[in-house]
């Protein structure tokens, strides 16, 4: 093969797709696999790789349809209610079941309720019509009839017709073998110990996964670490019993980044660098007639390239086109922006909250594979777009059944870790029902209930002026519209400090001029309100705190920070202390309550999440994480 | 167990689905299967039997997260292009790689692009924010936090999730056991060498395919015959392994039905009978605490009874719901009637003809497997509406992809065999397309044009009048439409014989006064039409022809009617006789065309498919088949 490079920066998707496809069929890499004669009992989910034809007919003969007699049409002519006729039984007339073949010289079946027995006769009053009550030769399928054509994947009824047909052997496309390199000398398998730099190893596992579910079989191949000759060694190897391969990663351009060189070494690169977002550094390659793709090493960016390069090549091979994803409509929930010059992939949840689906944009970052998992679907952003008004209709590839959608509760607002406790014992009671929750503070969650996404919010707001928990910012965030409060636990609020507490706080007065390293809540918050009323009882200000402006989301990431030393201190609840084996020293118990627009009230969305927690069970769940009070767990605090 | 034996001839659906859950429910058959630990390698397509908690948080460490320097934000306060400022390397600035662990004190990092290495320094024009170019420690999954609740399904991204927060075993339910025993004296395994009155049994390869698909593991017991003792002992053979046992079938009131009698016996029947069409006898029983359903014996019912009844108990056994098929809206190509008091089961034909998707009703035989095959989707009639006018919406559950839908060229009218073989190569080229035909008679294919049901017709309409093919009909039939009628083959029609000619038929006058019983086909069909010219050339008449009024559908039927001796000769193509190995008595050549309406022409649809009738390949093939002259295929014959 001609060795051409070719170091595209930022090839738009589709030309990327169209040229590695051109180059494939050129090196006869872009094929339907050949077909292996297997068992039709073995063949459900595999694809046909030649029409099959009906060797016998069936029925095979001509079947009584109905359970009677078989008769000669022309023996029945003229009876009637007044002119009853009769027919001597195994003479004119021969009793059958459903099933059995019709006698010699019979072409008609009498039902049995339309017979009278008499003597060794039968009595009929109406005449049979020919070829009433049979089922015909061939009525279901005549020899030699196309059952199903080539390139067709064989579900079950399929397999029925096969056997009908008289087929119990049928070739179908052998199975595309592919082979997934994991490469980096960080990586380590699962359950290593692991030491600061380690990186768990599992996108060949997202990579694999994927591929099995387009029908591939996959072959994961050990670990390689950085090193040319080892890389080489190793594509040799999976070019010599792979169809397809994927190098994961050594696609981007650092120092240690072999995969471009390997492949153009042993073949082609069609392309390295693609106009999208994430997956950028994805490598399009052919060595010895078979594609060779190094994709990216974020999981997400390994995910979307996998889904954007493999599954079209994996689908050609078996002769199939892997279909793309359902879509559904949905507004988008806030304004966002995306950098011209790419094609961007951007992760939401979906809400169907109310009448409107809402599509909320999630964190764009390549690295998190859990935003993988959250995510509802997919919403493309062209590569010539520079961004999507809020409110705006956007068409989202899903990842989850439109059913599943409007069978999630969402609840946006302040991070609880009874939310989780919650989440799951919905789930293990009405399988049919999830919860998913984003985590924006309190504020933010009642601003969601104000735009519509959320069918509740999770807030502990304590009032400045009144030292009221919840009410007043109801009123100030809700105005009119009718909200229920429902109380879902009482917890304590308390500073998280390492084991043992080595810097010796005792409090809040402790944050100011004892070189304490902070950590903070976003704005909006409820513990970061917390601290700042507790500052202003104390007559303390914010500016004195060192790391007052550095924000974490959830309680856990406060204590994920003070546990890995990078802050001293930071508030948070006593469940995430004791998740990470911190120290606590509580500040203040908090009301912590479920707000609910009066429209859901009487949904199953809250329905079963109130019945839930009017359960002991869940109650000495919440009671073991420590910290929590519910003794006024589904208490309505306030109803306007 | 309490036995009450409820015969219940016509409980509607939702009734028996309702009472068979409680039933289960009370009986301990419904419920959430256990747990087993298996390696998370092995868990994709497995569902949770309990939440999954990250055991470590990812990363497990500071990363920076861009190849650059790791600073103290605090050492950079103040620079800027007019105050450039150095660090020293290795005291105030330390080189790190994409993930690497931020060296001890420091907190942020500064990306190589924006540094000036000078000597043992490296200058800086802009200060770093604190945690600038960091993946915090959780940034992704703090240990803790609820990775996936239980009851759901693991896909390749959770794999990746689980493994990111150090789980490498995971508890996922165990796979729900199922048991299928076929029943029947007359039945006997594929491959057999049949004789008439043996039914080849396939319905446990669908049921048991259908089981699979939704996640069962799945036992097929050899045949029973129709023995009270034997059956029983199976049974309870079942019952000692299975979570849910289905019984095909003696589920009607036969006399050698012996299921419901059996259930009885070992537990209790709680509905035998409900008003549904097909599958009304299935029978909804509990036995030793574990569903038993019996099953109807025609494939319809059988592969309906079980999507309606066992699809839910699997679902709730794995702690799912699984999920209806989706939907589109469609409309009914023409009127049906329902029979009222049974909710009606309608298979349709979809295609996307122009702008409107229209759902055409197919054979509603319950004994057809092909109908499967062949449908696109169900359409519900509920129990109490009589019928559905032509032209109304319905909502159509989807056996496939509305993308496939979309990409199907329907073809209607008369049926020839090069058809199969044409939709076959489309295929083999195209595997995103497909291409449906119904066979309606050629004049039935025209009317389809005219209601805008398919993208072309097959036709060979034979004017009495003028002796011409085709042409005429299309003026009479699409009035001023544009259409182009393209030629597909000339192609033999004669008289089907026994091999051998035992009647010694010599051509179209030995049909009369000679005993010959012909078999006809229906009105519209071509064939017929050309029957009826021959006859008015030699001054004939039908009535003298014994069986005018016997009509099959397609060549195949007549051919197989002859082949069977119920008839002695029919009119039809050669292909038909030498597929079953018939004689052929030639009549006349003709010409069987495509009639293409002009607004389709410039489609995929049809440029697909002319581009097949340009191959080589495809004419040799046809070639083969005998009785075929492929001189003008693809010939343009008439434009309007």
């Amino acid at each position: 093969m001609k060795t051409r490079n070719v170091y595209l920066d930022n090839m738009p998707l589709e030309e990327a797709l169209g040229i590695y496809e051109e180059k494939l069929r050129a090196a006869g890499a872009w094929r339907q696999l050949p077909g292996e004669f297997i068992p039709v009992d073995e063949a459900r989910g595999r694809v046909t790789a030649e029409a099959v034809f009906a060797r016998i007919s069936s029925p095979h003969y001509h079947a009584s349809a109905m359970d009677g007699f078989a008769v000669r049409a022309k023996d029945t002519f003229g009876a009637s209610e007044t002119n009853p006729l009769r027919l001597k039984v195994k003479e004119k007339a021969f009793p059958v079941d459903t099933g059995d073949p019709l006698p010699e010289g019979c072409d008609a079946v009498i039902m049995i309720e339309n017979v009278a027995p008499v003597g060794d006769e039968i009595e009929i009053i109406a005449a049979a019509a020919p070829w009433q009550h049979i089922r015909a030769i061939g009525e279901d399928l005549v020899a030699t009839e196309m059952i199903v054509p080539a390139n067709h994947r064989l579900g079950p009824y399929d397999l029925g017709a096969l056997l009908a047909g008289g087929i119990t052997q049928v070739a179908v496309r052998r199975w595309p073998k592919v082979v997934v390199i994991p490469t980096g000398t960080e990586l380590v398998q699962p359950g290593s110990e692991l030491k600061p730099g380690d990186i768990v190893e599992y996108n060949s596992r997202v990579l694999g996964g994927l591929a099995e579910e387009w029908g591939a079989k996959v072959k994961r191949y050990d670990i390689v670490a950085d090193d040319y000759d080892r890389i080489k060694k190793t594509l040799l190897a999976a070019l010599a019993e792979a169809d397809l391969v994927m190098i994961n990663a050594g696609s981007s351009a650092g120092s240690e980044d072999f995969t471009s060189a390997i492949i153009s070494e042993l073949g082609e690169v069609v392309c390295h660098g693609v106009a999208i977002k994430p997956a950028k550094p994805t490598i399009l390659g052919i060595a010895q007639g078979k594609p060779v793709i190094g994709v990216p090493g974020y999981p997400v960016s390994a995910a979307l390239a996998c889904e954007l390069f493999v599954k079209p090549v994996l689908g050609a091979m078996q002769g199939l086109v892997l279909l793309a994803r359902h879509t559904m409509a949905a507004l988008l929930s806030r304004k966002v922006m995306s950098p011209p010059g790419g094609e961007e992939f951007m992760r939401v949840k979906l809400g169907r909250v109310g009448g409107e689906v809402i599509a909320t944009p999630m964190s764009r970052g390549a690295g998190l594979i859990t935003s993988l998992v959250r995510a509802d679907g997919l919403v493309r952003i062209p590569r010539l777009v520079e961004g999507i008004e809020a409110g705006q209709e956007v068409e989202v590839e899903l990842f989850r059944h439109s059913q599943e959608i409007a069978n999630t509760t969402m609840v946006i607002g302040s991070h609880d870790i009874t939310l989780d406790i919650l989440a799951n014992r919905l789930r293990l009671k009405h399988p049919e029902r999830s919860m998913a929750s984003a985590h924006v503070g309190s504020l933010g969650g009642l601003m969601a209930l104000r735009r519509g996404e959320a069918h509740l919010a999770g807030i502990h707001l304590l009032d400045e002026a009144t030292g009221e928990y919840n009410v007043p910012y109801l009123n100030r965030m809700l105005g009119n519209r009718p909200v229920v409060l429902v109380n879902l636990v009482l917890r304590e609020q308390g500073l998280l400090v390492p084991k043992g507490n080595p810097k010796g706080i005792g409090g809040i007065t402790d944050l100011v001029g004892k070189g304490i390293k902070y950590i903070n809540r976003q704005r909006g918050a409820g513990t970061r309100l917390l601290l700042d009323y507790q500052l202003g009882q104390l007559g303390l200000s914010q500016e004195e705190i060192e790391g007052y402006d550095r924000e974490e989301f959830t309680h856990m990431a406060v204590a994920a920070a003070v546990a890995s030393g990078s802050a001293d201190t930071g508030l948070g609840i006593y469940a995430a202390a004791q998740a990470l084996g911190l120290d606590f020293i509580p500040v203040a118990q908090e009301r912590y309550d479920l707000a609910i627009p009066g429209e859901f009230w009487d949904t199953p969305h809250i329905r079963d999440v109130l019945a839930i927690l009017a359960d002991d069970d869940f109650k000495q769940e919440v009671l073991a994480l420590g910290g929590y009070d519910v003794s006024r767990m589904g208490e309505v605090i306030f109803s306007s």
